[in-house]
C-alpha cells in the first residue's frame, strides 16, 4: 500500500490516495486518529462502481471519518481512475439509454454488473488486508454503499461486522441468492420513487437477508434525493455496532 | 382540567394525572421544565384505543419527556379507566379471536375501530386546548402513536406540525382515504412481521401519505418487538421538527 498524496481538511479530517498493486484508493481518517487509539473501519462503495472521487460519496466518507472512522474507497475494475475498456463504457452507456428509454435493463445490468462484483469483491478483501495492517486503524469493520458487492462481502468475508446497504432495486441474481446467507446487522436506505431500482424489488431484497437485526429506511423521492439526516442516522447504526 | 395526582421520577420526570370533563390523562414533563420555557407537546395514543396506563406507552412517555417534551395521553371512550360497554368488550374479543383464528377482520375492525376514531379526535382537540393553555407547554405540537387518530387529526387539527405513526396494518377507510390530505412530516414505524398488521397494507398507507417528508422505518420481528433505539430515532425526528 503506497500513500501517494494527502490532504488535511477544515473539519480534521486527513485525506490519502493510495494505490494497492493495480487498486486506487482514499483512506479518509478522523481528525482525532491517534496511533495509540485504533480507530474502526468503513469500506465505502458507490453503487455499480461509479467513481471514488464523485462528489456524493467524498461527502459522504468525510462526514463519516469525521464521526471516528476510518473510511476508505476504491475504484472498480473499468471505473474511475482505472483503465477503462470500449466494452464497458458500451455496457454503462446501454444501461442509461435501456433505464431512460423505460425498457428492460435486466440482461444488460446481469452482464455487466454480475462479472463486475465478481471482480471487485476480491480487490476489497485484497484493501482490507492492508487497510487492517495500519497501526492506526483496528476492527471492527463495516460496510457502506453498494448493495450487490455488500451482500458477496457479508456472505464471504467474516471480518463485515455490520453493512449499511442503499437503493438494491437491481441486483444481480448470483447477490439476490447470497442475500440469504447474510446474517451480520443491516440497515437499508432506499428512495420511495428511486427512478433507477424498482421499489417492490428493493423490499423483496430486504426480506431475503438472513440477518435477525435488519432495518429499513425509506424516504420520499428519487435517487440522489435521500436527506441529510440518513448520515447520522448512518452513523448511529455504526456507532451500535462498530463502537 | 383538574389534576388529581402527581409523581417525580428519578429521571426527573413529573408525571400527573388529570381529568377533563369524562377524559382522563396523564401529562409528563421533563424534569428541566420551568414555567419560563414552554415546552412543546407530544400527544401520545396507543393503537386502537388501548389504555394510557399500558407499560409500554408509559415507557416511551417517559423516555420522550425526559428528551425536553410535555407528553399526554388520554383513554378513549370505553378503554382504560373509563366507562367499559359489554359491546365494546365483545368487539375487542371478537378481533382478537378473529386475528387468532387467522380469519377476516376488516368488518369487524371497521364497525368497532371506525366509530372509536370518530370519538377519540374530538377529544383529542378539547385535551390540546386545554394543554395549550398551560404556561409550561407551548407549541409546536407532534402526535405519536395510533395510527388512524393520527391520520385524522393531522387532516383536521393545523395545531400538529408533525406525527410519528405505528403499525398501520389495520385502519379505518375512512382514515385510509384521509392520509392523503395528510401533508405534515411523518415518521412511518412498522415491524415487518407485525401478526395483527398486514405488511403490504401499511406500505400501501405509507404510500399514500400527502406528505413531502416522510419517512417509513421497519425493522424486522412482530408487534411489540420494536427495537429500543427507534425511541431515539422518534426523538431526533420531533427534534427535527419541533424544536
Amino acid at each position: 500500500m503506497n500513500f501517494t498524496s494527502e490532504q488535511r481538511h477544515d473539519d480534521g479530517v486527513l485525506e490519502r490516495e493510495f494505490t494497492l498493486g493495480e487498486i486506487p484508493g482514499t483512506l479518509w481518517m478522523p481528525g482525532s486518529a491517534s496511533a495509540s487509539a485504533p480507530v474502526p473501519l468503513i469500506l465505502m462503495a458507490h453503487n455499480n462502481g461509479l467513481p471514488k472521487a464523485e462528489p456524493r460519496l467524498v461527502a459522504r466518507a468525510r462526514y463519516t471519518a469525521a464521526c471516528g472512522y476510518a473510511v476508505a474507497a476504491i475504484d472498480a475494475p473499468g471505473g474511475g481512475d482505472r483503465p477503462r475498456s470500449a466494452a464497458d463504457d458500451k455496457a454503462r452507456a446501454d444501461i442509461r439509454r435501456a433505464m431512460q428509454a423505460g425498457e428492460p435493463v435486466d440482461e444488460i445490468f446481469e452482464s455487466f454488473v454480475g462479472p463486475l462484483v465478481e471482480k471487485a469483491v476480491p480487490e476489497w478483501q485484497t484493501t482490507l488486508d492492508a487497510l487492517l495492517a495500519l497501526p492506526e486503524i483496528g476492527g471492527p469493520v463495516g460496510y457502506s454503499g453498494w448493495t450487490a458487492v455488500g451482500i458477496r462481502l457479508a456472505a464471504v468475508e467474516p471480518r463485515i461486522a455490520a453493512a449499511g446497504l442503499f437503493a438494491g432495486g437491481y441486483v444481480p441474481r448470483a447477490q439476490r441468492e447470497e442475500a440469504r446467507q447474510v446474517t451480520i446487522p443491516l440497515l437499508f436506505l432506499l428512495q420511495w420513487d428511486d427512478e433507477g431500482n424498482p421499489r417492490q424489488r428493493a423490499l423483496d431484497l430486504f426480506d431475503a437477508f438472513g440477518s435477525k437485526q435488519k432495518t429499513l429506511h425509506a424516504n420520499l423521492g428519487g435517487h440522489t434525493g435521500t436527506p441529510w439526516f440518513e448520515m447520522e442516522d448512518g452513523d448511529r447504526f455504526f456507532g451500535r455496532h462498530l463502537k
